[in-house]
């Protein structure tokens, strides 16, 4: 058996982990890794994992003839070149998301995949959750029979920095895209109208950016079913990610998870602990997960579990609720085309 | 200590738990029972009580002179008028909700009441709920800080009879109503805007009526915060009763009532019973309490836990939802008085 | 339709709890009361509800025409002469637990009952508690197999004040006896053999009388299976009601009933109220309930929930209980009688 | 930093589970495995680890120049020879739980640990649980005050097959010594005195070997708390595996873990997944939890989590288990020496 040989483009936080996970399985091998700030300390890191390449330019890696895939873990606004100058070095490529704050961009890149053959599989990490694969199977299996109100909760246990909030594309792009997403893997069917309200609750450095912090976003689904996200930057319990899809049937929906089952009893009440604080504690084993079937897709012709489509579904949706909140009125998936020409006037 | 004497106005399944409710008072007595259709069932029943006084006339309870109070449970077309004659005779007025379907008439209602010096309680039972009451107290205590979000889930076992939609208003009057009494409640802000998407999704005699049988109405709040409710006629597993409050500090939630805390487990999974079947079940107690703070307020003076004020507001609430699903946009308060007026033309 | 004419012993916090709940029922009416320290206080209580009839002579009631059923919610040491007393009367019985501390005299008082043909009830209240009796249902309907082993949980708020510790019988007799008979009532088989460990833990009062505040008891039933109890005197968290059901195809177990479902997330972490205060607040219900099986035995004919039998039952249990602290061993049931004898010697 | 050189005897299961688990520390790395049935399968999974050295003869590794630490996988029988060669040849030990099923020997092995000074650490996974680990910081950080009860529920989800039922050492010294040491764990004190009950209930082969299936084993602390463990070998719905330590200020209990928090509503009822299915799959985190605390103290001195004594500890209250089932009395640690001198004759 063969190896499948990787390469890493961007060593950051999320990059490491896609590292340390690929490490776990015996048919994939890390050939190099990219990154703009290579320096003393990931070289450290490099060499503790038994990587042998490790250079400033992603371009090393995507001309390296010995490597079979690539994971783009840089920053958003590379996604799109990368996954061009990858399709047409035939790598198969495995990209964060979104894809790019651009849907004539993500058409683009998805485009080049299509010409070049090769795999483009989408980080949604959340598809690869216990909880979410649960109410998944209940919804496909027909447990609650035809859907009728999908729900997500998302919430992040605190805003990320303002250097940040400033290029993020805001919180329906950078944050709620997830949720998008996860609301058509869940209910099976494709949002055809959205609307969001949003505010300022949080911290008003979002405002300077035109962002909001708290946003409340319903959904019309292709199936007449209907759902709703709730976002917040910032739950002080910690990161608060629970679904309900609810039908003809009945209805199916998961909590949060937890460090631990302890209950405390005492004469204050009772007690437990918080739910785990982030994505990198709650999604640990999505992450493993994601990588396990862009693995197997690629070593056994496997379907992708998430691909370019998915990933441009998900920014429509995220931009239909951009311009739902700055026009005050509910926007259709189907007057994008008609919006975005107007607005490039 | 004199008793409170009642009149109870409608017999039905509703006036009749007021009337078991009002006996487990000592200070209480009821004087007068009066039903259209009063026969020789309703006068076992009423003799079974002790009490003295049926009739088919509402007005032998109105004009009584030995009446303190009535309790209006008839139809949702008589209130006003019995508003209207109840406070003119000096009556103190426990009226069941909505108080009509038509904000000038229930305008005018209040103003009667307010003209007579009467007092006017709504049947907004579930504010007395327990769960209820706890988040409130949590919300007003500061426990969450400042809301930001409120989520109700309300969805009733199964749809009412065809003959029953016809008159009840629709969705939004008659069962979403209740829900905007409590986000009020919940969130101690008035509604500003509202936004409604509403589906036929359980039962084609919806549509019959230009109704919706399943809806997501978000809200926006005078303090910034926003809201969402979510509406069906059918929940198969049962009366599904939930609110949630998250704040700058932290979140407060309600789950469902169940029959007992059985958990089961065999080698099929981990199983419980459903929840309280319906709002009889559900609300035992509310109806229990409502009705213990009225006659608090009648005897003692205390302030009325629900007014008239509240019924008004929450039927302007229903109908900007109602405008908002037909008119495919959101709907401000301060907008109601000018799209009455143009639908009036 | 003629009603049950009840007369009521003791007019105690239980006796007023049997008063109130027999006045929610059309087909029953209390008589008299009788209580030592009948005095003012208890008549103006007597006046509100209507009873006519205010004695501090139980035997007022005993011989009573107009009475057909007698609660006996006096002193434990009262039971059993009252018990005869009323059954030469003919009056059917409801008697508070235990029947008395002394399984002699409780074996007179049923031979007393059986010979005057009338009916005993025992108040084992917590075998009408919605939970318990879910538990039951289940090992009766075969959804957990063949029970294997029973777990009781059975804690008190706090312990009762010194002057009651001292004529309690112990905590075998006085609190965990109601655990014994749920014991049977769960399993619905003999105990056959008991072992109990107890500490005093909580309050050096118990140790002055010989009793202990903290025990853990193991029972092996009659069908094999095994149970066990643990008791304390002092949940500073509340009334802790809890049983668990383990068979060969499954388990059922029930939690504590609270004030409400309110889950509060903060920085903190998540916190809920705790559970019903006491017996009051957990067994309302059920205390109604066996209210209600009691007059229906009478008016219909129907069995008697939890007779004489099931008192001698449990105090069967308590004696074995409390030896086998003393000798430190297990004790059979069917050594009692010559471990009596000896200890009589 | 150079690494830890370890040797694992015993290749099955466990054995692999060690193995994967120490190929995800930098700082470990696997010198040589050994295995009485290596072959080539056995060969083919070392190959893919890339592990050197396979043997059949456990000397290999135990006299290997270039090891640093064993790891005893093998059969029961084989620990205490292998701890003492282990000790001789200078290697710290990592050795699963029973040491033996004689006390004698355990010593033995121990004496021997001492002497040569290495360390031997003990595979009670569960004290690496996040449940029970967190059941023992609030009960060590004073959240429950002086503990009282401690109750500990174990059964697994099915029986072992009938050859290992005979050479298992029997449900106290094979299963229940887990419990054992999770009581000592969880209380922080030690036992001093057992009471067993045990029947036959799920399979008939228990008690060819003079085994039980189901018992409740109550247990005295030097502290004067008590103790109370049920186990079975068959719980239908999955592993349970649940703790509750109740004290002078509260309590607190831990429940089992699930493969996801999935609620499913319908008609039926309420519904969710069952337990994770066994020890692999509860404790997964634990074991590679309990080896990174083994590094950590071979590599910078930390106190070992678990030790020869504390093996010796659950060994002996086992042995008052099983003492105390077939005597049937309570059976105090301190007799141990004696009884085990009277049964030797």
């Amino acid at each position: 058996m063969s190896k499948i040989r990787i390469g890493i483009i961007g060593a950051g936080r999320i990059g490491k982990i896609h590292a340390d996970n690929l490490r776990r399985f015996a048919n994939a091998e890390i050939v190099g890794v990219s990154d703009l700030f290579a320096g003393p300390e990931l070289e450290a890191w490099a060499a503790e994992r038994g990587i042998g390449l490790l250079t400033k330019d992603s371009g090393d890696l995507v001309n390296h003839p010995g490597i079979d895939a690539l994971y783009i873990c840089s920053s958003t606004d590379t996604h799109v070149p990368l996954i061009k100058q990858a399709a047409q070095a035939g790598k198969h490529i495995f990209c964060e998301k979104p894809i790019s704050m651009d849907i004539g961009q993500t058409e683009e890149a998805i485009e080049a995949v299509r010409k070049a053959g090769v795999k483009l599989q989408i980080g949604f990490n959340r598809r690869f959750d216990h909880n979410f694969k649960r109410v998944r199977e209940h919804v496909l299996g027909g447990t609650i029979g035809e859907p009728h109100i999908v729900k997500i909760t998302s919430r992040d246990p605190s805003p990320p920095p303002k250097e940040y909030i400033k290029v993020s594309g805001g919180l329906f792009m950078d944050m709620a895209i997830h949720d998008f997403d996860m609301a058509r893997y869940l209910s099976g069917s494709e949002v055809t109208e959205v609307y969001a309200q949003g505010s300022v609750l949080v911290d008003s450095a979002f405002a300077e950016y035109g962002d909001v912090d708290t946003a409340i976003t319903t959904l019309k689904f292709e199936n007449g079913a209907l759902g709703v996200i709730d976002n917040s930057r910032k739950a002080v319990y910690g990161y608060d990610q629970r679904v309900e899809v609810f039908g003809s049937k009945g209805s199916v929906a998961v909590a949060n998870d937890f460090p631990n089952t302890a209950v405390v009893s005492t004469a204050d009440g009772i007690a437990s602990d918080k739910p785990l604080h982030f994505f990198l504690e709650r999604y640990t084993e999505a992450y493993l997960d994601e990588t396990r079937m862009f693995l197997d897709s690629l070593a056994n012709g496997t379907p992708l579990p998430v691909d370019g489509y998915d990933g441009l579904q998900a920014e429509r949706i995220a931009l239909a609720a951009k311009l739902s909140l700055r026009l005050g009125r509910p926007v259709k998936i189907s007057e994008l085309h008609d919006l975005r020409a107007q607005m490039a006037q």
